[in-house]
C-alpha cells in the first residue's frame, strides 16, 4: 500500500513536471543608481526580420523583458534587406510592431534604424528619429542629415569590426572628421556584440563622444547568451533622471553612459567609481588584528558585477591579499596580516586596490580605496586549528 | 613588478572573456539505438514568421541542431496568417528556407502544414507533403484528401488543448472516426508543448494510432525550454532503418516511436523495456552480502534520461530501496541487504522494480527485473565507521 | 605572428584558470526582516567527529559561512561515540574548536549537545547549556535537569525518525507530557534533515513549543545539498532583536522562528504573511485593462524564496491565472482580464491566492491578497500580433 | 474544485521536494582507454583528521566516488598533527578506515603517508607502503629508506609551493639528486591543488620521473571545487593495465600518466595525442564545399575535456576558423572555405592545430592534424538566408 502510495505520487509530481515548461520570468539586472540618476540598462542596436535579423520584432521586446533590460531600439538596415522576397520592406513597421508589445510590458522602445555603408562611413545608427523611410535611396550624408533634423541622435557603429577592417583595428577617416564637425555625430560604439574596440574607446575620450556597448544581434538572444545561466548581452548604463524615453535621450547628449561588456565595465572614472562604491560594503566594519597575525575582513557586493582587485602601491600598516574577487552577489573574505613594525591601537587604514575590469581608458584601470578600521591588539595570535 | 604582470594578465584574461560569446554546440541527446534501429530524434510541429511563429525558418533547423535534434518538419498553419500585411503567405517559403539551412548541418528537415479548423476536427499535420499551397481554401474533408494524395502522413494535433476543450479533456467526435475510416489519420499528439493528454495516449493503443510528441512552439525555443542548462522540447523518438527522411517515414507509418517529455517516457512496451536495458549496466556485476548485512550495487545510467524506480512486489531473499532513482548520465548506489532467513552460496537474485516515469499506457508504468549476482556470506558483518 | 599571440594569451588564460580553484565565498540568504525583528538564519543541530559526524568542527562554521547562516550549534550525541577508538571524547571540545573558528568570520557559535535515548523520550537537542560533559553517565530525566539548571533551551529531535518510528508517524509518549509539564521542553524539530513531520507540526501548534528546522548534517554539508547551486539545508528563521546569541535566545523561548526547507515556509500565519508582503512588489503600481481585454502586472519577489499561488475564491471584477509563481529574486508576469460586466474607470482591486507553499498548520496554506490598482477602459483591445 | 486539486498536488509536490534533498549519485569522468591501456583517475596526496586535514577518513572514499575517482591515496603527515591533543595519532589508523569504505564502494584505496621536512626535501609522499609508523621519529634519509624497502613509490610533492618557495619557483637541491641517485625518488608533482609548476614538468621530462598532478585537498572537497557544477580537482590520469592496486602501481613505476588541471592535459606526446584521438570523431565524414564557397564539418568531442584549438602552419586548399573549441561531450561546428585557386574534386584535406590545453612541454602543445573528406565542386554557391 506503502509503494502505491509513493508510486501514485511520483506519477502525480512527474505529470506536474512534464506540464511545466520554462516560466517567463524577468531577472532584474543589479547595478545601482548612482550620483542621483536612475541607472537603466539599455541596447540600441538590433535586428528583426525586417531587415537581415531572424526574429519578429516583439521576439526583441520579450527577450529584453526576461533580460531586465530597460529600453532598447530596434535598428533594422535601410540598405541591406535579404528577406525582402518574403517580408514587405516598410522600414518603421518594426518599430509599431514592437512599440506594442512594450507598451504591454513597460519596456521601452526607441526608434532608430542603421545606415549602412561601406567604409567610410562605415555603418550608423540614428535614433529617436520620427520616419525611417525618408532615409531610404539617399546618398549618406543626406540620409544623417534628415535623420538629424528629424532629432536623431547618431553613432558609430563597431569601428573595428572585421568585416570593414579585416585587421580588427579601428581606422578615424576624414568622413569621420566631416559628420562630427557638422554635428552630425553623438556616440560611438566602443563594444559592439561582445567586441571590445580600443580605438573607439579612445575617440570617445578624445572628441567627447558618448560610449555606447550594444548587442547587434540577429538570431535568438539566447543563442548567443546563456541568459538562463545568468549572462548577459553587451549593456550600455545609461545615468537618467528617470525611465523614460525622454530621460534617456537627454542623459546620451549629455554623455552620461558606462558599458558593462561580460565583466568589464567601461566609462569615465567618476561614474565607475560611484558604481564601485555603491556596491561594496564592509559588513562588520571593525576587525581586530593581533600585531604579527591576520584577521578577516567581510566585503559585500550588492551588484551583479564580479570585481577583480588587484592590490596598489599604497604601503600600509597592513599585509593585505594580492588579488581578490568580490563576485556578484556575494560577500568575500579579505585576510589582512598586521606587519612586524606595526603599533598597537584602533585607526582606520586606507588599502589601495586597482579593479582590473573596470576601464576608464584603454588599458587603464579604476584605482580604489577601502578604508578598513583596525584595532591592533599586543597579544598572541589564538590561531586556529582549521 | 609582479603586480603588474598579475594586472596585464588579468587585463588580456577579461578582453579574451568578453569577446568570446556563446559559442554554437551542439549536445547530443543520450537515447540508446534499440532492436536493430537507430532512435532519431524528431519534432514534427512548429511555426515560423510564415504563419503565427515568430522566427524566421532557419532559427528553427539552428535550434534543432544545438538541441541535438536529427528531424524537424516546420508546419505552418495554412488558415491562420496573423502576419500576413507584413510577410508574404506563400504556404511553401518556410520548408524552402529551412531546406536550404537544413542541408548545411545535416538535420532533416520534413515538409508539412498544419490545416486549422475549429473543433471538430481540430487542428491536423500533414507531413511528407509535396505543396502545400494547394490545401489553401479546401474544405477540411478536401484538404486532407489532397494531403493523403501527396503521399501525407496526418496526425490529429493537441486533442486537450484548453483553446478548443476548456476543461483540458481530449473527446473523440464522429468525424475523428470518419476520417480514421478513410485512412487520412495515422498518428495522434500525446504530448503538445509539454502537455500529456491521456485521452490520446487510450486512443492511440485502442485504434492503433502512430503516438507524437511536439513541442508547437511559436517564439525561440530558448525562451520556453532552457536549453543551455539541459531542458529539452517534447521529442518524438522514431526507431528508424537508418537517419534519412525515407527510414523516419517509413518508422512513422510503422508507429516505431516513443515520446520523451521532461522526464517521462511514453510508448509500447517492448520499446521502454529495450531503451531501459540498453541504458542501464551494473558496473561491478557481482556483490558479496554478509547474511543480515548490507552491501552496494553501482548502476549505470548511459543514457540522458533519469529513471525512477519504486520497487515492486517480488519477495527476494534481498531488501532492496523502495525507490531508487538512476540519473541520466550517473551512477547510483542500490543498497542491499540479507534477510534473517537467507541462506548462504552465490546466486543470482532477481529485483522487481516498476519505473514511474516510463508509461506503456495511462497510469501504467514499465515494469522491469534487475538480475543481481549476490554471494551471500556467512561472517560477521565488517560495517564501517561512516 | 597572429597565430602565436593567440596561443600565448590562451596560454596564459589557461595557467591561471587552472590556478583558481574555488574561492571562499558566502551568499547571503535573501529573506526580509519582519516586524521590526531581524531574520537569523540558524541550524541548531549538526554534528561533528567528536561523535558521529565526519568533519573536524571549523568545518561546520566554514559551511555556515558560506552558505550565508548566521548561527549554528554543534550538538554532538552525548552517549553515541563511533569513533571513539580514534577521537578523545571530551564533550565540551568540539564547541570550544568551532567557538574560536566562528570568532573569525563572525559566525556566531551555540553551545550545545544531544542526549541520546530510544523512543520515549528519543533524542533531545540541549542548546545554551555551559557545560556538557556533566550531562554525561547520567539517568535522561537527570541529564535533561542538569541542562536545564545550566539555562538549555531543550527541544525534541525528529519525532518522525524512521529510526525511531519505521512508519515515519511521530507519536506523543508520557514521557513527553512529563518533561513538558515540568518545563523542561521548549521546543520541537518540525524539520529534521529535510523531512517534514506534522504531527511535530501540530504539537507545536497545541503546546505552544518552538518550531525548529535543522540539518542534524553529518557528512560534509556539500555532499547532501547543492549549495554551490543554490540549494539550502533545512534552516530555523530567527526573528532576533538583534544579531547575537542573547537575541536569538530571546526569540526562541517566545517562540518567534519560522522554517525554511526547500521552498516551503512553515511558521505563525502572523510571520508568514509578513515575509510575503515584505518579499512582494507590485513594480509597475497601476495597469490599464481595456473591458474584455487584459493586461499584465509586474510583481517582483525580493526574496530567495519561490512562491506557488493558487487562486483563492474571491471573485472580482479581473479574471487571474489560477496558478503563478514568483520565483526569488525574480519578476513575475500575471496577467488579468476584465470580464464582460465589468465597468470602467479606476479602483484598486484585491485578488486573492494562497500560497501553497507557506504553511501555517498541517494541509493549511496561508492566505494573501493583492490590491491591484487597475483602470478599466470602454474601447477597442489593441491586441498584439505576439 | 480544480483549484483545490491543484491545491493538493503542489503540497504533495512540495512535501516530495522538500524530503528529497540531494541523492548520492557518481559522475563517471570521460577520458578515453588509450593505447590498450584502461585510463583510471586517480588522487594520490590528501588529508584527513588524523593529520592536518578537517574530514574523517571515511569521507575521502566518498568524495571519489562521487566524482567518478578509481583510486585514491590518504597521505596524512607523519611529523605534523596539529589535532593530536584530540585525536589518537597512529599513523596507519586513516588508511584503515578508509580501505574498509573503499572496499563497500569499490574505490581503490591505496596506503601512503607524508615525509615532511622542511626544504630541502621538502615533502614527499610514499605510497605502496605497508607500515607508516615506522617511518615515524626517523632521519628524513632513513625514512625514505625504510619507505623504499617496503615497496614504497616515492615522490617530491609541490616543488614550487611559496610555503617553502616564497617566489614560487621550484628550485632542484643536491639532496634531490642524492635521493634520486639512490633509487628513493620515482616521482613529482607537476601540480598540486590546481598550482602548475613549470619546472617540475622539465625535471619530469629530463630525469625520467614520473608525472603527478593531486588535490592535496584538506577540507571537504566540495568546499574548492564545483564537484556538482562538474568542476575536478587535479587527477592523476593512470593508463594500466587493468583497475587493480597492482595495475596503477605497475604504471606509475612505467611512468604511464597524464595530468588533468582544470581544462589543461599534460604528459608525453603519445599519450596526449592518442587522449585527442580517441576523443574525437568527425561525425559526418564527407563535405561538400562549392569551390569559393564554405561548408561545416561537424566534429563530436566524446570525452569530458574541452580542447581548445589554434590552427597551425599547414597551407592547404582549406581556409578555417583560427581558433575552434571542442567543448566536452559537445559538438562543435568547424567552417571551412575553398580558396581561389582550388581544383574542383575530392580529396583528403590535413589540417594543422595546436591544442592548445594539451602540453607536452612547459609552454608546448600538442600538434594534431584533422583529415577532412571533402568534394570541391565548381558551381556557385547556393548560399542562405540565415
Amino acid at each position: 500500500m506503502k509503494r502505491k502510495m509513493i508510486a501514485a505520487l511520483l506519477f502525480i509530481g512527474l505529470m506536474l513536471s512534464g506540464a511545466s515548461g520554462f516560466a517567463a520570468e524577468r531577472t532584474p539586472i543589479k547595478v545601482p543608481d548612482i550620483l542621483g540618476y536612475q541607472t537603466l540598462k539599455c541596447d540600441f542596436h538590433m535586428h528583426s526580420v525586417f531587415s537581415d535579423g531572424n526574429v519578429w520584432p516583439t521576439v526583441r521586446v520579450d527577450e529584453a523583458w526576461v533580460e531586465g533590460l530597460d529600453a532598447i531600439s530596434l535598428t533594422d538596415h535601410i540598405e541591406y534587406l535579404p528577406h525582402k522576397d518574403y517580408v514587405i520592406s516598410n522600414h518603421d513597421s518594426s518599430y509599431e510592431i514592437a512599440k506594442r508589445a512594450g507598451d504591454q510590458n513597460n519596456i521601452l522602445v526607441i526608434k532608430g534604424s542603421e545606415v549602412t555603408r561601406s567604409m567610410p562611413p562605415g555603418h550608423l545608427n540614428a535614433i529617436f528619429i520620427t520616419n525611417s523611410s525618408r532615409l531610404d535611396g539617399k546618398d549618406w550624408r543626406e540620409a544623417l542629415e534628415i535623420a538629424h533634423e528629424q532629432g536623431g541622435f547618431i553613432f558609430w557603429n563597431h569601428p573595428c569590426w572585421t568585416g570593414q577592417q579585416p585587421d580588427g583595428i579601428g581606422r578615424w577617416y576624414e568622413e569621420h572628421s566631416e559628420i562630427l564637425d557638422k554635428g552630425l555625430l553623438q556616440g560611438i560604439e566602443v563594444v559592439n556584440s561582445g567586441s571590445y574596440c580600443p580605438q573607439a574607446h579612445q575617440w570617445a575620450i578624445e572628441k567627447n563622444l558618448t560610449m555606447l556597448a550594444n548587442s547587434d544581434i540577429h538570431p535568438p538572444i539566447h543563442s548567443r547568451y546563456d541568459i538562463a545561466g545568468g549572462e548577459h548581452r553587451p549593456i550600455t548604463l545609461v545615468f537618467s533622471r528617470d525611465r523614460s524615453i525622454e530621460g534617456i535621450e537627454e542623459a546620451l547628449r549629455a554623455r552620461r553612459t558606462a558599458l558593462l561588456n561580460g565583466d568589464v565595465v567601461i566609462g569615465r572614472e567618476d561614474f565607475l567609481k560611484a558604481i564601485f562604491e555603491e556596491s561594496i560594503e564592509i559588513v562588520f566594519p571593525s576587525v581586530t588584528v593581533v600585531v604579527d597575525g591576520s584577521a578577516y575582513v567581510q566585503i559585500r557586493n550588492k551588484s551583479d558585477i564580479d570585481f577583480h582587485l588587484v592590490s596598489g602601491n599604497g604601503e600600509t600598516d597592513l599585509r593585505v591579499a594580492e588579488t581578490l574577487t568580490i563576485s556578484g552577489g556575494k560577500t568575500a573574505l579579505l585576510r589582512i596580516s598586521g606587519n612586524e613594525g606595526t603599533k598597537a591601537g584602533r585607526r582606520s587604514v586606507p588599502v589601495s586596490y586597482n579593479v582590473e575590469n573596470m576601464w576608464t581608458a584603454p588599458e587603464q584601470s579604476l584605482s580604489v580605496t577601502l578604508n578598513i578600521d583596525v584595532n591592533f591588539e599586543n597579544r598572541a595570535d589564538p590561531g586556529t586549528e582549521r
